[in-house]
C-alpha cells in the first residue's frame, strides 16, 4: 500500500486557472496541518495563502514531499516542470503526483530519484487489480456525492458529510475516489485510472461490508451528463450501491466547464436520471439534498439559487462550506 | 498495429457454456474462411461443427495461429490450459487471446514463444493510449448496437447491419469494440480494457470524421442495466455519438446472465434510458429497431416475442440471423 511521507510543499507550476488547482486547494482546506507552503513557477497566478517557499526552504521547515497540486487537462507532465521537480529531489523531497503521466516513466526523474534515494509516488496508479463487480448487496449504509458537472464540490461535500456524521456520534468513513481525496485521507482508489471493465468492481472493493449502522461517504467523480467522464460516474454509482446521494451543482454555470457546447441538466432532470440509473443496484436509492457551490455568487444570488433549488426539487439545498450539511444528514438519520 | 497471422485453430479449452464460447462462435460464423478447425480439452462440450484437430494436424492444414475462443468470467488463463498452449507453440502456431490476463505475462509461455520465435497476441491489450473525449460532433453517420444485457447479439447485429448497408450500395464500416470483433475485422479497440477516464475518448477515436453519407456501425458492449459493465456501455454510447441505435434483447431471459438477482428492464424502459443518456452527445439520437436473439425459442415463441416487442415499442423487431436487418436499415436510409 501507498506510504506517503508528509508534510507537503504544494507545487502550483505555471497554473492560472483555479479549476486546475483543485488538488492543491483541497489539501490546503482539508489537510492544512500537512501543508508547509506553496511554490509556483513564473506565470503562476494561484495563491493558496500559504508561505511561498523553494524546496530547500520547505525542507528546512519540515516538508518531506513536493505534492503536484495542479492537473492540466489530459494529465500530462510538461517538460517545463522538470527543472523544478529535479530541484525538489535535490533538496531532499519525495514527489507525490496524481497525474496520468507517471513520474516513474520520466527517465530523468526516475534516475535522479534512484540516485538520491527519493520516492516518486504516482497516486493515480495504485498498481493493483480489481475484480469484476458482483452486484451483491453489502451490509452497512452508503452515500455517494454526484454532480451536474466536474469540479464543483463533490469531494468537499463528502468530507463535510463525513465530519457531520462523526460529530453526531454516527460511525462514518470518507472513501476517496480521486487523487486529492487519496492524498487527504491516505487511502482509497483513483477510480478513473482503473481499467474500464473493473470500474464498478473497484467501487465495490472501496466500500466493503460494514456494520449495519455505519455510513461510507463516497467521493463522487465526473457527471452522468459529461461527454468524457460519464462512464466512470456510472460505474462508481453502480458499484457504490448508494442508499442516498447528494447532487452537487454550481448555479453560476450554464454549460459544462471546458465544454461550452454542453448545457447543464436541470436539477430535477439530474436527480431523476441519477435515481433511474442508481436503482439498477439499489432499488431504495434516494436523493437527500442539493449541494450548491455558491463560491462565485453574491449573497443575493446565493439566496436566490438556494430557494430555486428547493422549489425545483422539493429537497434540502445548502452550500456545504457556508451552511453546513446538517439538512442532508438529518435525512440520513432517517435511513 | 496488431498483425495477426491467419487462419486459426479455435481453442475451446474445457468449456461447457456456450455463452463463454462466443469468441469461437463469432469467428466461425463471421470469418469461416479463417477457421481451419476446433480443439477442446477433456470435458469440453462445445461443438462448432468444425474438424477437431490437434495443433500439429491444424498446422499441416494451414493454420498459423491458435485462437483462444472461450472467455471464462474474470478473463484469467487457468494453469490447466498451459500444456495445450505450449503444444500449440511447439507445433508452429502463434497464440491469439482476448483474455484480460496477458499471454506475455505468463513466464512459461513467454519463454517458449521466444525460444521458438512464435508471437503471443493479446488482442485485449492494444498497448496504446487515447485522448480525453472532446464531445465534438464528427461528420458522417453512426449506429451503435446496445442491449438489455451482455452476450445477446450486439456484435452479430452490427455485422449484419454493416453487410446490409454495403449490399444496398451504402458506404459503411463495422467498428469493433471487443476482442472477437477485433479478431474478425482486423482492427478496432477492445474498449473494456481502456483506462476508465478514456473510454469515451477511445470511442471517439474509433469512428473518426467521415463522408457525410458514410455509416460507422459500432459494436456495442455490456448494458446500461448491468451492475458490472454499465460504465463501459455509457462511455461507448457517449463517445460514439450515435445517430441511431438498435436495442438487442434475448426474450428468453428474465434476469441478467449470471446475475440472477438483476431483472432485465422492459424494452420500453431500456429504449427510453438509452435515448436519455445518448442525448448527452447527440440530441437527434433515435432507436431504429429491436433485435431479438430468438435462438432458444420455438417458432411460436419467436413470433410471439417479435409481435410483443413491436407492440411495446412501436419499432421494427427482428431476429438478425433469421429475418435479416432490412427493417432497421430501411429506417437508416431516412436519416
Amino acid at each position: 500500500m501507498l506510504q506517503i511521507t508528509k508534510p507537503y510543499l504544494l507545487f502550483l507550476a505555471e497554473e492560472q486557472d483555479e479549476t486546475n488547482a483543485k488538488t492543491a486547494m483541497g489539501l490546503r482546506d482539508w489537510a492544512p496541518e500537512d501543508c508547509v507552503g506553496q511554490w509556483g513557477l513564473p506565470g503562476c497566478t494561484i495563491d493558496l495563502g500559504l508561505p511561498t517557499l523553494r524546496p530547500a526552504e520547505a525542507y528546512d521547515r519540515g516538508a518531506r514531499s513536493l505534492l503536484v497540486g495542479v492537473a492540466p487537462v489530459g494529465g500530462a507532465i510538461p517538460d517545463s516542470w522538470l527543472p523544478a521537480l529535479l530541484e525538489a529531489l535535490d533538496a531532499g523531497l519525495d514527489i507525490v503526483s496524481g497525474m496520468h503521466t507517471r513520474l516513474v516513466d520520466i527517465p530523468v526523474l526516475r534516475e535522479r530519484a534512484e540516485a538520491l534515494g527519493r520516492n516518486l509516488h504516482d497516486v493515480r496508479h495504485a498498481g493493483r487489480s480489481f475484480p469484476i463487480a458482483t452486484g451483491r448487496k453489502r451490509s452497512g449504509k452508503r452515500l455517494l456525492t454526484v454532480g451536474t458537472d466536474c469540479a464543483l464540490g463533490k469531494k468537499y461535500t463528502a468530507l463535510a458529510i463525513t465530519r457531520e456524521l462523526q460529530r453526531r456520534g454516527i460511525k462514518a468513513d470518507f472513501r476517496a475516489t480521486g487523487q486529492t481525496g487519496v492524498m487527504i485521507s491516505g487511502g482509497g482508489v483513483a477510480i478513473d485510472a482503473v481499467v474500464a471493465d473493473f470500474i464498478a468492481g473497484a467501487a465495490e472493493t472501496l466500500s466493503p461490508d460494514n456494520d449495519a449502522d455505519h455510513w461510507d461517504v463516497i467521493e463522487g467523480q465526473g457527471s452522468l451528463f459529461h461527454p468524457a467522464y460519464a462512464g466512470v460516474t456510472l460505474g462508481l454509482l453502480h458499484g457504490s450501491q448508494p442508499d442516498a446521494f447528494v447532487l452537487c451543482h454550481d448555479p453560476t454555470r450554464k454549460t459544462l466547464s471546458r465544454y461550452p457546447d454542453f448545457p447543464l441538466p436541470s436539477l430535477r432532470h439530474a436527480v431523476e436520471v441519477y435515481l433511474t440509473m442508481g436503482r439498477v443496484t439499489n432499488r431504495a436509492i434516494r436523493c437527500v439534498g442539493i449541494a450548491l457551490n455558491t463560491s462565485r455568487c453574491t449573497e443575493e444570488e446565493r439566496a436566490r439559487a438556494l430557494a430555486a433549488a428547493r422549489d425545483e426539487t422539493g429537497l434540502p439545498a445548502f452550500d456545504p462550506l457556508k451552511d453546513g450539511v446538517g439538512a442532508a444528514v438529518d435525512l440520513l438519520e432517517t435511513i
